[in-house]
């Protein structure tokens, strides 16, 4: 928010909503952009953001509508349930389709589907359209309005043309396609403001034109975007007919939900617990994470209590066993973080998996040495014992090694399976590195044992 | 990359260095967009690259500009200090200013210096410019070509204007200043094109214009273009004149490299580490870290230490320990993981950080109770000692809420002084839910070690 002080814009919000004061509270927002708007929506509660969400509508339907986009649509669709049809099916049509969408789609069959057939036709059919379409997929988040000629239209006709159809919301290109509407070339506003009236757009055109299918994956969306520096991608179908443009605000989104998801993914949490959620809510949606936590967690147990005999021989192998484990799982996460981000980033592809679990394989092997050995030397200098030292710094070589073997493993194999490259990572990781460092550890102390006693 | 297979791409590529078949080498590239050169470049191994590089910059100056400016700065660098000074100058001419800036900053001084002087005068102007902001700002990724006219002009001398000035890489705005360049307004090309000839720019233009100031840090800038959904955000100084503008590639470029900052800096990683890297400059910067780590991961095992008696009296202590640590430190990078999000896409101010510790700390107590009761029941299952279920019980919930109020926490206090809310958080919650988790574990098991032996 560009304004100084949310935190006082929200409690004068909360203040007007709660005094009853609805003209102060106009007074307060009407100049305010319409992410700012969603933006404080999101920090009150939801009796006083239906408040606000009213005088909005009365005052001006335009920005509720431009508002209600910019909410997370979990958040537009609990405000909907509250309106009546009339109502939401004015402000649904407001909305673009493509942040119309996701937002019917969180509300009861029953009422989308009055929804649908009280909307007029043609924004029904758009919505319809990209409803039709998997969710995450470039389908689901173009926008259906966009600017498209013949390519023997002249410059000047273009104009005309687009003038007729209308203002474009963030139109910046200009598609140019055949006598069968195939996609053929595109033409920046800027190129259409520099050229001699009389010109065809073929002229003009660029012709290699970088496009997806409606199937194709938000991600992979996005990383054309991204890669080639677009400010929109069109959408082609099998038959290489333009049906949509996906615009590089939605892209942005895309990117910051894919790296929140991979944050997520890799510590097992569910990619839609907020900090707005009810505790009981968050805590619904974490249990199952935690109960797969368990599972993964009590692998290493079992291990140690086969070497009990061992641990009540020498009590020590107990206490450095934490730093063992913890170590591995540490080296493991840092070897995640780097190839999860990395396919993330389109940097890791098959061909450079050989590559990268070489490389991180010898880099274990590596960190491990120089850790085992500062570690084997602190150890020997607090307990005197040049064999606990030993094994620690062999264990410690080993464990590193392992984590950084399993924590390039997991996320290609995750990749491979088409799982998410994140999924529970870190999870499986502190299973293997908490399992090969007890192993290795403690089975190295009962070896070892009578020079340990 | 676009073309089916990379894999082959490089394979056939790295034939034909290898054979000296540098016209097949050319042939093969000659039609690849910018960025799918710079992608193959960053899998060939130097000796390759240059060789590619040279057959590139002997037939198409323009592309080797755009392909140096796709590479990371590091690796551009390293190609551009095997030119000779005429070629550097010749091509850190052609990239624009805000990616030859960072290039450059990674050359020797002298070699700097003598670019910037060999250079012509506007674009070492530009550069010096540049570099004259620190790292991470608006500053330092802007570009400073745009266009600019005097809010009384009209549309058709306004579209001459800018015909006059030349194309401007992905200008999909015309600036509007007053008679002391100060920026006023702002118009879309699209606005442009669809106003009459003589009406004045300051009739059609959006005077509330979103800017930012050169020392803006560049991830405040990205939060502005995501949430006000822009394609190019103005940069004023202080005077409220017009010095650069910041595009949404470069934006983009911000927001994945912050992304991936979150997720290093979380388990503690060098932000500058990537697989391409040697294993050998790998290690030199996990080291550090990797001392850091074991200074965090020396704390718990004190504790252990310090109950080594009771551990001996009963040993199946020592074996659900790494449980009980384990599972605190999964359920605390799952609170880090929230707030550090969070805090990065702007949600949690200040404003909500009471609110979002209570409510971490609500789930961390039900969560801990469920996960505590399960636990307690099949540990009793197994040990048949209804205390060593009741100690184990209790140590969970206890670890679970300190875990998910250090995870609020420790992202909070880091961002309150300054620093990044991610930076080694991962690291600092293990070393307090493994030294909470032992302290309770053993405490208790000390207290109850009559009923457990």
């Amino acid at each position: 928010m560009r304004v100084r002080s949310l935190r006082i814009v929200i409690s004068s919000a909360r203040k007007f909503i709660n005094m009853g004061a609805l003209s102060r509270l106009w007074n307060l927002v009407k100049n305010f952009h319409a992410a700012d708007i969603s933006t404080l929506m999101s920090h009150l509660i939801s009796r006083e953001r239906l408040t606000l969400f009213n005088i909005l509508f009365e005052k001006d339907k335009e920005k509720t509508g431009e508002a209600l986009s910019e909410l997370e649509p979990e958040d537009a669709a609990a405000i909907l349930k509250e309106l009546q049809l009339e109502q939401i099916t004015e402000l649904i049509q407001i909305i673009p389709p493509d942040d119309a969408a996701p937002i019917l789609n969180l509300l009861p069959e029953e009422l989308k589907n009055s929804i649908l057939s009280a909307m007029e036709d043609k924004p029904s059919e758009d919505v319809k359209g990209l409803l039709h379409y998997e969710e995450e997929t470039a389908g689901r988040i173009m926008s259906t309005n966009f600017y498209a000629l013949d390519q023997d239209t002249n410059v000047s006709d273009a104009i005309t043309a687009m003038q007729l159809e209308g203002d474009v919301e963030s139109a910046f290109y200009l598609y140019v396609v055949d006598d069968q509407t195939h996609l053929v070339g595109v033409v920046s506003l800027r190129q259409v403001l520099f050229t001699r009236p009389n010109t065809p757009l073929k002229d003009i055109m660029t012709k290699d034109v970088i496009s997806v299918h409606p199937e194709t994956d938000q991600e992979q969306v996005a990383r054309y975007v991204a890669d080639y520096n677009l400010v929109a991608i069109p959408v082609v179908d099998a038959e290489k007919t333009l049906v949509g443009v996906v615009t590089v605000d939605d892209v942005i989104d895309v990117i910051e939900e894919e790296a929140t998801e991979d944050i997520y993914k890799m510590v097992s949490l569910d990619t839609t617990d907020r900090i707005q959620n009810s505790p009981f809510k968050s805590i619904k949606k974490r249990i199952p994470f935690l109960m797969f936590s368990l599972f993964t967690a009590s692998v290493a147990p079992w291990v140690v209590h086969y070497f009990e005999g061992t641990i009540k021989e020498f009590v020590t192998l107990a206490v450095f066993l934490p730093l063992v484990m913890g170590l591995g799982g540490i080296a493991g996460n840092q070897t995640i973080a780097i190839i999860v981000r990395e396919i993330a980033i389109g940097q890791t592809e098959w061909v450079g998996a050989r590559k990268a679990l070489l490389k991180e394989m010898l880099v274990g092997i590596g960190n491990g040495i120089i850790i085992g050995i500062i570690l084997a030397g602190f150890s020997y200098l607090l307990i005197k014992n040049p064999f606990l030292g030993l094994i620690l710094g062999l264990a410690i070589i080993i464990n590193l090694f392992v984590a950084a073997l399993v924590g390039t493993l997991i996320p290609l194999i995750l990749k491979l399976l088409r799982l998410d490259p994140a999924l529970g990572s870190v999870n499986l990781l502190t299973m293997c590195t908490d399992t090969t460092g007890s192993l290795t550890f403690l089975g190295l102390g009962t070896l070892f044992l009578t020079k340990l006693t």
